[in-house]
């Protein structure tokens, strides 16, 4: 069998955990998590360059959690967003008193890809003040923010307005926001990744082609991304190993799987963590195509959807909600961790 | 093997070509179509009530078409859209001095669901002008609107608001704007459908539980309606349906399946119309799910998702650009065929 | 000198203070006032209906405060004006088990005329549980609400729509937040009155013609206005009335008013409670004009500014942060007033 | 008297027809007008820096209309601000291969501010395609856009981000397009500016400390303004100056002033062009006041708003449909004079 071209979804998963799970013994990764109101915690740190994952030695964060649109929780997520941001800043030996630049990329006429720069507008500045009096209140730091657009809309390569505004406002540190793509339909805004590693090309729904990170900017850049769309083939990728949970499930618990291909049952069988089906099982109901493996699986639905001009990008029907409570909690977040002051909204 | 209810599907599917195409045989259907600048148009008349297939009397109008975002196409959606809502209204019976309300349903916050308000806001009204002079310029006929919003929104049933309006203001007939489920990704913003029959209950992307049709509202409703959702079993179905297709046509054209489960070819293989497989060959590629009718597969890829929360409904990243031509294209068609005046943007 | 036709400002100026003012010894008007955290509160009661004054029998409580997009006082606004709304609500009789229906006045396209629809937004409503399991959690009333938008908008009478939605839905009561125009430019965005009477015709910004009060809905209507819009005779009376009293100043403190025509001082003069000056020196400083009656010289200012086109209406340059804090404060006190909840931003 | 500081207000007017009026025989101004469909249009050309009135040597532009809401009217406007801008360019010596920047200034949150901003959105870039492909269609030049937003908004002064977008991408010439105040209000959004020398220090409606310059940038600026806002002190002092005409009209007119001080007459005195009153008339009428000079007036009453907080900026009610419309004309006017195509909307 030929050999699979599997860049194409490397550009569509940026998740480190997407990663990580796919290639879980490798060495030099720690990772440490927890839970606290049905939010998990992830602290991966990867201890050297690894290529063989694309993935930076540098430290990933990623909280998980459920939605946003319901006010307690998407307070819960506030505080621990925060938390975690503090840790990173802390990790990355980010001093009170470095100047920060903020960065919101993305396309704000694009509800999916606007996460960045909704995020922007609620982000405090301080920056012309200081320039203007050489002074600022107890507490604060120096902060400026940015929303470049994207290319496609100003003309200009988003990378080359940022390094002109760094070269000429010269930050210690980068913040950079943005709308990622997800492997996983589930974890749709649902999921938080923060990492001192910057932006590798290919990242998020937009079409941004330089990396943003200390390698190209010379300052240490923290990305924080959110997956706000997803594709069809992961979305039909995620049903058929859902299918075969479920069938397991319904194998262990209903002895007759014939009859039961179509139940009625609204029980979660994810809860039961059913055990992988025998090949002989898959076969049986899936056919050869049950048997392929994931990544022949992934690029074979490519190869059905991509030629018919089927392989769409979607978000969710309410975007327009999520993104607002999600822009919040950024905001939320980096306010309250990069100034010491009494807590703001 | 127990009976499936396809309700839940049913409240799904609301365009009229989804539900023909399910029931090809059945008397009393008269369908014509044309094609012209790549846009397909079906004229159907439905000459009496079908219960079978949940279908009342009437004009349905189906316009199929490519992306609206550019700007050619979306200029000839205009004109075909014009000249087919004249048809409808001519076949209504609707006279020149008849008035008009104008409906736009939908949540105006979410943009998916925000065709019928966007739509709203760009048509022109004319019944305060009549009220004050008792009279119009040549051309115009009386026309009024109205964006009754979402129950869940204002807490009030959106029936009842638009039934309040109607028994004050007394319009001959009402045009109703609202955005619909797909059945098919490929339609989403992609299809115009026109009826003489207004809206059933539970068609739309909201809660709309009442119907507006001319039997509840006793005036005639012509009801115009895009698919703007859709959800996770549709493109799962569509994506499974796509894969037995692209095998059919690998077994045709290239002899050997499973060397070429994965090809790397982008040939649309649509286009070669590929005939069906044998059960044998369903068997062997997708087993046991392969030889389910449409309805089981549907109903088991929804009793797979539903229980786990991942029949998600979505809609297309770039659905901003889309409503609003969309709505461009609605409002264009409605304002020139109800008044007789030089065309307006 | 002929007759003055006064009903032309009389529309442009809807704050109970303002005709207060005017007529300070009529009998029937009972006034509290009282002063917290630099905000004053002016609680008025009309016993009985005043047609020389145009104003209804009633309660009428006006709220001054300062700039709120400073967050501090926007806070202490919140609360003053739900207490406020709270005794209202208790002086007209609404029992805790009253369902109410907010409604939002004025043109959401226009930004000075949005109140009314921004603070809709973030109105809570129940009314839709309540119709579907005829029980609501403990401390909810049975809420709804409307934006109805304006007639040259949708081509309808708005007083139409509200009537007719509540034929059909029978709330015990109403609330309903208009824009206002001022009659002084220093009120704009800085005051908020709440009266019993209603909505006379003519109020508000738009061209509104039917009351909504009492009388013409059969059910209390509690009245929320902010003015929002000032036409520019106002400003050149009210500078012109600055101007006396800075001369006034001037003549007490300086001795010699020629030199001091154009002081550089930057004393705010009005803190002195400057006497008026007498009629010879009126004469000397502003001539014939600056001994008119304030009647005549608005009358005169509104004869020279009309015909030529020039009596705009004006907003301040910074009314999208203006309406978004005082739809913040509106909302606040609406909702925590009507339902006994845990307080909700 | 003391010496008056007039800086204040230049700070308040940029629209060189006002500085010319007020010099109307300094050496070294050139002006040609013409009238088209009530569309009156300025041309001048300053031959030599003229410190005296604060003007650089280059040419301005100024076109004068109506109400661009009328879509008839908005249209002529259109087509006379292309061919306006055409001649600018060509007087510029601006080639058609030059490669230009299109700069938005202002604050697109503050709607009187968001000229700059709105009009970007619409403009045509293709820069990103020329560096992809090294090509463009034919008629079409390089043009890339920035919106940089307000040093208030993100903590940066505006020209720095400006100075580092030019001189990472090095276009030829820039355009720049500011929304400006007024020193009357009947200009407001109601006359553009042309002008091939840029924009001053202090111009516009935000705090704009840096000039935009050929000088400082060191390639051409074209700067295109609207006046947007205007200053309370400017509404009174206009308003003084059309109570002296109204007078000087009703004077011929009526023989007996006092009787008419306040007349009833709707008609435009203004259109009798009246003479000026005499010194005694002045007297009568508007004492020590009307004797002032116009700067000495604007002077006074800048004291008597300013200590008490009054000189409020304001901006027309129905801004957003001027911003909208007026948008419109200056994207038309620079995609079709930039590029050599079928003319876009």
């Amino acid at each position: 069998m030929r050999e699979i071209d599997m860049s194409k979804y490397q550009i569509h998963t940026d998740l480190i955990v997407d990663t990580i799970k796919k290639a879980p013994f490798i060495d030099g990764i720690k990772e440490q998590t927890y839970t606290k109101n049905d939010i998990y915690v992830s602290n991966i740190e990867i201890e050297k360059d690894l290529d063989i994952i694309s993935k930076k030695k540098g430290f990933y964060t990623t909280i998980y959690f459920d939605d946003v649109t319901d006010t307690t929780n998407c307070n819960n997520v506030k505080e621990i967003f925060l938390k975690e941001l503090k840790k990173i800043l802390e990790k990355s030996s980010i001093k009170d008193t470095d100047s920060c630049l903020i960065i919101g990329l993305g396309n704000d006429k694009v509800t999916p890809d606007s996460l960045g720069p909704k995020t922007i507008e609620k982000i405090i500045v301080t920056k012309h003040i200081y320039d203007l009096t050489n002074t600022l209140e107890q507490g604060y730091r120096i902060t400026s923010k940015l929303s470049p657009g994207v290319m496609g809309n100003n003309g200009i390569e988003t990378s080359d307005i940022i390094e002109a505004v760094i070269n000429k406002t010269k930050p210690d540190f980068i913040i950079a926001i943005d709308a990622l793509s997800s492997d996983s339909i589930s974890r749709v805004s649902k999921t938080i990744q923060i990492t001192t590693t910057g932006l590798s090309p290919g990242s998020g729904i937009g079409n941004k082609r330089k990396a943003l990170t200390k390698e190209t900017l010379k300052i240490p850049v923290i990305a924080i991304g959110i997956p706000m769309v997803v594709d069809a083939v992961t979305i039909v990728f995620d049903t058929i190993n859902f299918m075969t949970q479920h069938f397991s499930y319904n194998l262990k618990n209903k002895n007759n799987i014939k009859n039961k291909l179509i139940p009625s049952s609204k029980i979660n069988y994810l809860n039961d963590n059913p055990k992988p089906l025998s090949k002989e099982e898959t076969t049986y109901l899936l056919g050869a195509f049950g048997n392929l493996s994931d990544l022949e699986k992934k690029s074979l639905l490519y190869d059905v959807l991509t030629p018919i001009g089927y392989n769409f990008i979607v978000t969710l029907k309410e975007v327009d909600f999520e993104i607002e409570k999600l822009s919040e909690i950024l905001s939320y977040g980096i306010n309250n961790s990069l100034h010491k002051i009494e807590k703001q909204n």
